[in-house]
């Protein structure tokens, strides 16, 4: 799948011409390239992303390149990442229409995929520094982690199509492998490729002292590399999210794989938490306020997310896992079962929101929430909340009795003065 | 991998020209296919077993048939399960040396294995109806649990090559559908192919009627489906094994897929209840040393694995789960981390060893231990004892304490008059 005869990366100068023949742009932006413009807007860490715009319209255009374009070419990375997002845009519009950007055309061999262009969008964690609410941003991302769960998961899935899914996706091995080490390993060791605000270095020695939290940690990631419950965005943290005042999209699947159902919110809502414990270097006025609806949306998100999963427990439930059979064609309520799922989701969840929020502050790819806070020391006291927050979080994580209580938390350590 | 162009079920008669050709069985058998001799010995529930004797020596031949024998060619199942168990084999020789039948030959076409002739080793199941011994057999048993468990797992596997391997085993669809249904699914519910022993009515009604119960077993399904943390034999039953009075083979892996780490261990567990609760009905000397004999195969088989299991933590952890630079290398301990590991495996075990008391009572494909017996109350007393204690099992396997806990719990039940 990875073997690239004739791959070369695009530039804005050459894109016009290599892509001239391509009918879905000359359908969207116009049949002549000399009109086109052609602009790259990459800052992610991973890709080349072009917006082409013509007489008739815009795209975007996709493409991987054979590294990390974050570390350079001294870190490898399959291009395949381009197959499995493709594949996974497709799964994601089928199982949550509406919510990811509409594909236009996908050449494997170029790793390119051609795509809607989101105007006025922007990226979430843009607008959450910026201190800007998004008018339905809780329902729109709770209906959105909901349904890929359940509709991806043998709760509704025929038995075969999962498997067939499941082995097509363990292809995508070095992207997960990503998040593997950055995410549930190196923030718990002295990896090479780690950093951390001056000033951390005693919170960071405590979680690292903690055995119990590493092994919490690492059972987390037992349940990621071998739990295969659904098919997982992998990556949705609020920088995979474009938003207007009022509409939402969710962008960038490749780290796509079969992962535990609880993965995505978990990891959505450690990118609230982060953008709440940052808002104090952002601003003064409403901060309180700002505050507020930050945590009023995590609340909001895992309502919406309990609430859909359990319309389509009662309306969907056609997989080979808990069937009428079991229970209603008995005679017997399946709300007890639907409970034991959701207690399941919600211990993955909060377990991977924890060392989201550690890894964000102490491994590879920090989050601009707190980087963009230039007076270091205010930034430390600030990211040392979060890391302590994460912690508890870790550690008592099948205990943890809703997002109310997980709000309760974070403001409690939103006073602390840890350092 | 099913188109099946040439495919042909072999017989008697038939079997020395068709397979003349084959090497190793010129060379193992004999190079005059006039010489051999060749007996149908296929007594399980899916394929036709041949022994082929000849002046060189013996081997087996074992062909899969495009249907469930047991049923008949109304119930179709694929060919492809000859290749499935030819790739079980190959891992479960390498990761542990000794425990399988050696293969000489495979035909993916002819859905054909060609492998070593065990004898005198018979069916242990038969040997544990007759109330036989076998010396060493819990500590073959835990070895060979543990080491298949540690070493096809991410503690010890590369990463990229167990995702290959799941990749590749979750083509196995409709073999491990019928665990799912028949184990997990059937007896819970009236379905079309159950059957139970007359006067078992109340015992089974009260399960059904038990949502707890059901609830947990399928919780138990679900991680049966989507929890790949190892290659499962999948079927590992007393009629997967051979034995002489002092060795022992595991063969039939043809239900294999990547799943639970405790769910071989768990079936196993649950054949070994079985044939103590079957005993009284099989003989009157030496019934309670029997007895006894089997409960002790079963806690030093338990103790075996676990003490298997923590060797191979500390000597072969190599993979990206709990590695040292998290424990030993910052001068921790990772056994914390090995008894959280472990404790989730018995629960998956103790669940699943319930779930299989019940269904071999209850649904299609009963054992022997209790069809064997004739009387008909006699034997609905002593599978009653059964079925209570695997719902026991099912109902606490969270909390049970180890092996000497289930047999405890098994002892109770011995003395129960239930119906």
């Amino acid at each position: 799948m990875d073997a690239r005869a004739g791959y070369e990366p695009l530039t804005v100068e050459r894109l016009p011409n290599r892509l001239v023949g391509i009918g879905a742009l000359a359908e969207r932006v116009g049949p002549d390239p000399s009109a086109w413009t052609v602009e790259e807007v990459g800052d992610g860490n991973l890709n080349l992303v072009f917006i082409v715009g013509g007489p008739r319209g815009t795209v975007i255009v996709k493409q991987a390149l054979p590294y990390v374009r974050l570390v350079g070419d001294s870190w490898p990375l399959p291009l395949y990442r381009a197959f499995y997002e493709y594949h996974a845009l497709s799964r994601q519009a089928a199982r949550a229409p509406g919510t990811v950007p509409e594909i236009y055309h996908f050449d494997e061999a170029q790793a390119l995929i051609v795509m809607e262009y989101l105007a006025p969008h922007v990226i979430l964690r843009r607008k959450l520094i910026a201190g800007e609410r998004v008018a339905g941003l809780a329902d729109f991302l709770g209906r959105y982690c909901a349904r890929t769960a359940f509709r991806g998961s043998e709760l509704s899935m025929p038995s075969a199509e999962k498997k067939a899914d499941v082995a097509l996706f363990a292809g995508n091995v070095e992207i997960p492998a990503i998040t593997e080490a950055l995410v549930f390993t190196d923030p718990y060791f002295d990896a090479e490729l780690n950093s951390h605000t001056e000033g951390l270095a005693p919170v960071v020695a405590a979680l690292r002292a903690d055995v119990e939290l590493k092994v919490k940690a690492h059972q987390a990631l037992q349940r990621f590399v071998s739990n295969t419950e659904t098919m997982v965005h992998g990556d949705l943290h609020s920088g995979s999210i474009m938003a207007t005042e009022s509409e939402c999209r969710v962008i960038d699947p490749e780290f796509v794989q079969y992962g535990p159902m609880g993965f995505d919110i978990g990891m959505l809502c450690a990118n609230f938490l982060m953008a709440y414990f940052s808002q104090p270097a952002h601003r003064d006025a409403d901060l309180e306020s700002y505050q507020d609806w930050i945590l009023g949306v995590i609340i909001q998100l895992c309502a919406v997310f309990e609430e859909e999963f359990r319309r389509l427990w009662a309306t969907e439930r056609t997989g080979i896992l808990f069937p009428a059979t079991l229970f209603e064609d008995q005679g017997h309520e399946s709300g007890a079962a639907c409970d034991a799922v959701l207690a399941g989701i919600w211990r993955d969840a909060w377990a991977v929101c924890g060392i989201e929020m550690h890894r964000r502050c102490l491994s590879l790819a920090h989050n601009a929430d707190f980087e963009d806070i230039a007076d270091v020391a205010a930034r430390a006291a600030l990211e040392a909340r979060n890391l302590m927050m994460g912690a508890d979080l870790i550690r008592s994580a099948e205990n943890i009795r809703g997002a109310e209580a997980v709000c309760d938390m974070a403001r409690d350590f939103n006073g602390k003065d840890i350092l």
